[in-house]
């Protein structure tokens, strides 16, 4: 059965990324997922925070924002509002999990890297555009350290893995893949899956706030989730060879 | 392999759930797992937040917290810090989201039921415990209202689903059940497991930042935390028939 | 005359100090006044804040807060809010302010303790009932630093005098000792007392902002209140010596 | 035993209340106890809070800051640091229900009145100066309601009682009245007390940091505070008549 | 003398003006001045805040934010800071004086229209670059309430100017057009004029912090200013009729 | 044609600057500019922030405010609200830049000083009559570091030019000089002027929110701010001469 804009439901929406999109950061990319569009940077601070010095250690970190009318409606500004809310905290929180698990802090040596990933357009899916864009950000901003010979270890140890993450969601009682904002909308059960390119989770996280699910739909929502990820691994792969 | 507190791998802490713990609250529960105590208190409003007026739908969300030394060193307070954490947020939310989900908001009507969730006492799998804990409350919250003759359905039909919850995790190559800090800071994959008593799934969170994790493995865990929820659904019967 | 809940005017409620409720911190009693309850904990850090290095001496401080449903009715949590409010202010300098009166700064030495009070049921003298809890808290943990040879001075000339608090008010028309929240609410003159063990004034605070009150009124009030902190500095010795 | 600046145990530092030093208030101060110098407007609306509607009675509270260099060494601003401190919390409540204490809300009607006491210079005793001419200023704003009729009872039973306040402290074992900034600092006893002009109590609030006190300094203390209380109060009504 | 990027003094950079760039809000536009890159967008609201409830009037404002990788180092954002800066105020207040000019908010009727410019981008000029994105943005919003004939006037009469904005300032002891960030940072004066497309006037802001600047300085950085909005007023005729 | 309160179109208010009105600050004026009524102070810290140690310069700041009852009607005060609003924020930077104008920060040597100008009472002309006053107290200020021999410099080449400011506008068609608060609020066109005493350009700040205005009209407003200033000028001289 095909969906609403004639995507077969193991279907991504067309896939960019773009390189260098600003001049200023180490790393730089303008990712899109269909409609979604997400600015992601790497900038690097040579040195790490102080309760991490002399540890050796990296330090990469994340920060996730909408800008107030990436969505249909306005919505108010967080600096306006004066506190960051939950859902930008829950989002920045897996982005930067996701983005740790595919380096080597230890090959990093002492270098900070954050990753800003802010939403210009909005049409479902930013945080997995956001984490499938940082990638790409974080391996271009670990190529400018090589370059300046700040890493501890060599660059394909520090970036030792790859990772991507994509939206599955059961929309009208089928599995679909990569949902836009209409889809996520009537979702039953939403999950986003995050992966390596070698095809191991880095992180699942699946809810039924307007219903529960079984092992099955379970099952059926990671297969999607498993593949679309591979397909985005390659993406990435094409992007960082361009 | 027996755990280092003695445990099977497949064995929770020993749970309690004293109800009423408190003499303010429509509800509440003192639940414990081993070591780790949290309050769990429901507080009743008739009437919904303003944006809710005339849905004729009622309204549920959750406050997670903990003391500044419910865990082993200091933290300090987010009221001093001026701002809510957002480990905070995030499971404030996961909380919110699992409790939603036993509850017809219809049948409720225009209520709203706040869940206040305090850790007095830190020893691993606070958010499950608190959800566990909060199930009850809240329980007890609907039929303080039923009683107030305020319900717009049945009682049972409000809470048409049981909800309970518990986490699951990779230590030192083995998955466990129910994992106490000391796990919980060794663990390789650490996923939280929200069911309902039928064995449905309301949530699953996955999470491999020390490593990454094979479908196999996900598997083990998702059997580990379903049969754990079970259990915990039993003791949720009893404390409620008690 | 006796009062609403029997007691005679100069009578306490029941008085229970629980040591070493939590397991974490080096210090820590359940106190209960009636259906006053607060957990009373204190944290050691080696070493003092910058500004008080190199002095030799140590410092003690107190946070004070209530849990969001202490109260018959639901309060926001001040984490939310932002902000800590004047109440919680007030409270928290008079509670620092008492318990600072009982250490030599200089016998501690170099380490600082904070005293963190959570009201977890409120019925009326929560600020007395946390001075006269923390006292014991702070014992305990002085004593663990003196099993830590971390003390400056001997524990005794640490801890020179111990001491308690009472409220005291006047309700229709009659001085009455230890005030619940029924009490409190209707008292024209309201005033909370605290005395060291040997029976002199701490900080005495008396307010009559529903009346004013003359000076034969407040010798009653004093009277009474001197005699409720012996028998509450009685009830810490039995408490300490357990 | 005469003081460093010469002035007898029970003698207060030279005392002006100038009337309407600022043109936009409905009442205004300048109150100088000494060199301390506290600028107090009383601010009338027309109406009362929401949460007071209806209820027939009017509402006065008080807000307490100092100017960031009215101190020997400049603070930072409260604004700027983006939160009210507990020691202006506590000043701004006690001046708030030591005036709420003269006035009959009832006969007030529905009206607010705000005091801003501001203290330009301060050289010890801010808090007893702030009520002090906040008395005056909320006198003056009174007359002003009843120029315009908005007030439900007559203005004499409006402000039925007058209202002033004074430290006092044990400054090198001598009990002392209207401590300056060097003597307060060097107090081993430091209390205020707030009279009315009858001479009965509204708030005595005692505090011994840096020591501890008997029944008889505490005696010697409110007989000092009384008597320079009725000073004070002469010095109102002179103001008012003038 | 030529500028370091071959410019002549009286020479704007390349200036693009791309309309409709995101799908959501009523008029976007992405602006470049050189390398800057601002967003923005106008996003209506029918109705206006509740203050201006009757009045018949309309409501124009703007906020102004940087991304925080959009310069040459990183900046922490204002919304985990917990404020806004004093920058950002300043510009965003600017910003909305600036396109209230060209608005006739009685025409407007009672819509709101908030104009977020968002720099993607730095490289100098970015305030100027929104003032002049931010017209045709707002232009586009106001074709759209005509579309929905929420206008209460006729549009042409609503937007009855036009604005554009530029800097000018002396560097080098030259004074020059459309500084870039490089010409920013060495100038000695610098000055932002907004003009409406007749010529006129709507804000001129210069300051000499790095020196002081003469009468006949003043007149030919006014007389470059004015040019160069003319300039760049053309260029909004192109992109409103393209 | 003489404007409303009779004085002719190029005439200031009645000027007063009171040296020392404070006794703590290093350098303390309260300046009045008719109604208008600022305390502006000096306070020396020697030393710089952390980013500016080792430079071998000074640092001059400053922060605005306005006493809550200042003004006609009460604002709240941003203390309260937790942030500094955006007027409060663009007229500090404002009067910050004016002043490091006249001040070679290398002759100051690593001190600095902050400059707060609270504003007692407003009729116009706050954020000129603050800048005018400010200078008066800086000077007594880099005196008083003079005198411990703290400067760099010779103090005549810290102070190596004054500043004075004075606002302009158009009312009711006409060029005005120091405009009072009801001329404020009906002006067409409003500019703040800021000059050095030899009659340079520091700031100039106009805008015409209520229209726009046309070079002649500029020119105009200019001719008149430079003679204002050139009059402060000379009332700055006096008093410092006093």
């Amino acid at each position: 059965m095909a969906r609403r804009d004639g995507r077969q439901p193991d279907q991504l929406r067309p896939v960019t990324l773009t390189r260098r999109w600003s001049m200023h950061p180490e790393g730089s990319v303008l990712v899109e997922f269909g409609d979604t569009r997400v600015l992601c940077t790497a900038s690097v601070t040579e040195g790490v925070p102080r309760w991490r010095k002399g540890s050796g250690l990296g330090w990469v970190t994340a920060e996730y924002s909408m800008l107030p009318r990436a969505t249909t409606t306005r919505s108010d500004r967080e600096s306006v509002k004066g506190r960051v809310g939950g859902r930008t905290h829950e989002i920045s929180r897996l982005i930067g999990r996701s983005l740790r698990a595919c380096v080597d802090l230890k090959a990093l040596g002492e270098n900070s890297i954050v990753l800003d990933c802010d939403v210009l357009q909005a049409d479902g899916g930013t945080r997995t555009a956001a984490i499938t864009g940082a990638y790409v950000a974080l391996y271009d901003a670990v190529g400018w350290l090589a370059g300046r010979k700040s890493l501890s270890g060599k660059p394909e140890s520090v970036m030792h893995r790859s990772v991507a993450a994509v939206s599955v969601g059961i929309v009208g009682g089928q599995p679909v893949l990569d949902l836009n904002y209409a889809e996520d909308a009537t979702a039953d059960v939403d999950m986003n899956v995050v992966c390596t390119g070698a095809g191991d989770f880095v992180e699942v996280q699946g809810t039924g706030e307007a219903g529960v699910f079984a092992r099955d739909q379970l099952d059926a929502l990671l297969d999607l989730g498993v593949a679309g990820c591979a397909e985005l691994a390659e993406a990435q792969r094409k992007a960082l060879a361009g």
